[in-house]
């Protein structure tokens, strides 16, 4: 069994996370899902159709790595799989979170059909772990968004043995998910992942990043 | 006569969902309103003309459904008819909400002549009462603006008649109605709806959801 | 002389207001000024230069209405004679609000040529003392910005003579003036107006509110 | 050594102001960093990668003007050098601010082939200290990003030393530096340049300043 003390821990900070990407507009409706790992079978995850910015230790619940709920009949996020296949590819993972966020629904869309959006020359890269220069090419794949689990679990899957080093990746008007060694990174990739995507709006809306024709 | 225990704790609840509203900025001014049923004859509804960021119990009153006050002088919503033909339409619905959205106001406006928006591909249609799938095409009809409650009521009532599977309406230039099976359900259908408009004029800005030129 | 207990009551109420349109974004570093009238010679007014989100009731001060200090030596708003004239305007006015935005600012550049922004079929003009529909035009002027507020406030006094029947103006490249026969009046202005810039902004980047070619 | 009694006052004002800057949304994962003049010798300066909404005293430490920590092991932002080059120049400036937002980082990338951004015609422009009209016209010099802190800091000491009239710097997909003869002082810098920022995204999406074709 799992640490009983652990698990109450974890589901304050998941409260605390869920509340924080609420308030950025993140995760509107009952959209988002959070997890972390409790140990090497178990991890704390929120529950199905709950308002995250009203996320109390009670929306949290445990399930094991195949996604099963382990000590209550509560129901998990329907995308739990996309959590616990996180937790068995990396031991190092403690963590998973999902936003769904106006812009990721917008350019996952948008840029669907070519697969991916590419992020280079931003100081906030370096917020993604184990990136040290703005001068870095950082791909961020996007999926077609479908309701079985199974078969977009194993469309990560199959990027990920191919492309390991990604911090997150979009689901086609659905939204972003990113994972961590500890909450705060999957946080603070949450944050800088959001930033871009905000940044590429922008960059589309302009055209291009060029030099303005003089005025 | 209604249950006043009930109507105390409607009032709270509709309170809470203002301030909600007003915090994202979809009720600014005195715009919207809200309602939520007490019974088969009644309803709680916010007052005309107050600020919905600092609404307070007494803020709230009760009608019936024919949109008279009941027990108290003050004066409903100038659109209290709207909220009150949903509840006799469906004994079912147990809230109707108003929000009032710069994104609703100009969508409203813009698609005016075609007479609708339509959404699909989305994940957050599933937070839609009854969708279960992203792959799910949901139109939102647009009304004319007119001060002819009357008029406008009827309007609705004649396009829910043929088309019942709608969650929410446009009138131009005005902003977005919403009802639910519960005030959750409602608040949860404002939230999603309002994203989607969000993302629908970001999809104007950006010509369409095709894959863009490569560069 | 001026009532002091009036007086420490409007202080606290221009404060209020202060952190609320702070908050909207409407007021940022020093920007911003308000005023509420005390009597037929004094109003209260907000001081020089100080941040609008942390106001206390020492940066409130009296002026008369030729917008001299009155009973200290601090240093009244630099815009004290655009809120004076309005006072001795119409006696009935109890309040005067200015907002500085991103979207007053840019607008009221863009269309300092024509002079003007006019909005027309929108609900939220209801929310303008005396409009009792949305099918309402309404003007809103734009002056060139000066330092030199006599020379403004003649502008502003030629134009009311003429066209009284407005609720604000533009100060190009400054941002938005408005009134009220009450401070709750003039404040709902503001929200009005800045809505409907904001619809605006919106339509200019839509190129206009006409039906899309059908994709 | 430096006044530990002065150093705790402004490790409280500074993360004061880092909070109100990360509300903003302008300092987001780990980004952005603030400093205050202790004495000739030595400044007060945030540690590296903490997140800046949740700052505590803890994450504030003092560095000589050589950018070495002073009296503890914690490791200062890894931007130390271009806050310490300021204190350094200009014996009057007792803070320097670095936010990170995503206008900022945008158009710092499209306008680094100009090599600056200019702004005139503003009333904000007056929150510029020494700034006495609207009618003034303030560049600010972009710089291109670099990981190396020296190589940078000597590109802006070279611009300062030909143009010291500028009140903020950009570093290209990076963000913004400012500073000031008080915290209060470099705050509003910060808004003011923000704004202005704000202001000439709005500009490039309206295509200029001009008067619309008359629709």
């Amino acid at each position: 069994m799992y640490d009983q003390t652990l698990f109450a821990h974890c589901a304050v900070q998941i409260c605390q996370v869920g509340r924080f990407l609420f308030d950025r507009g993140w995760c509107p409706a009952t959209s988002g899902n959070y997890s972390m790992r409790l140990d090497e079978q178990h991890i704390a995850i929120t529950v199905s159709s709950v308002p995250k910015g009203e996320l109390t230790e009670e929306d949290v619940m445990v399930v094991d790595l195949r996604g099963q709920a382990v000590g209550s009949n509560k129901k998990p996020s329907a995308e739990t799989l996309l959590h616990t296949m996180m937790y068995v590819r990396d031991p190092q993972i403690q963590s998973v979170l999902h936003s769904h966020s106006v812009n990721g629904s917008v350019l996952s869309k948008y840029y669907l059909s070519q697969g991916y959006i590419e992020f280079d020359d931003y100081e906030i890269l370096k917020a993604l772990h184990g990136v040290s220069s703005h001068s870095h090419r950082q791909a961020m794949p996007i999926f077609p968004n479908t309701q079985d689990m199974n078969e977009l679990a194993e469309w990560v899957e199959h990027y990920l043995h191919k492309s390991p080093a990604i911090h997150g990746y979009l689901i086609a008007g659905h939204g972003l998910y990113t994972w961590g060694y500890s909450l705060a990174d999957a946080r603070r990739h949450i944050e800088s992942c959001e930033f871009l995507l905000e940044c590429e709006l922008h960059r589309l809306h302009l055209g291009a990043f060029t030099r303005p024709i003089k005025q």
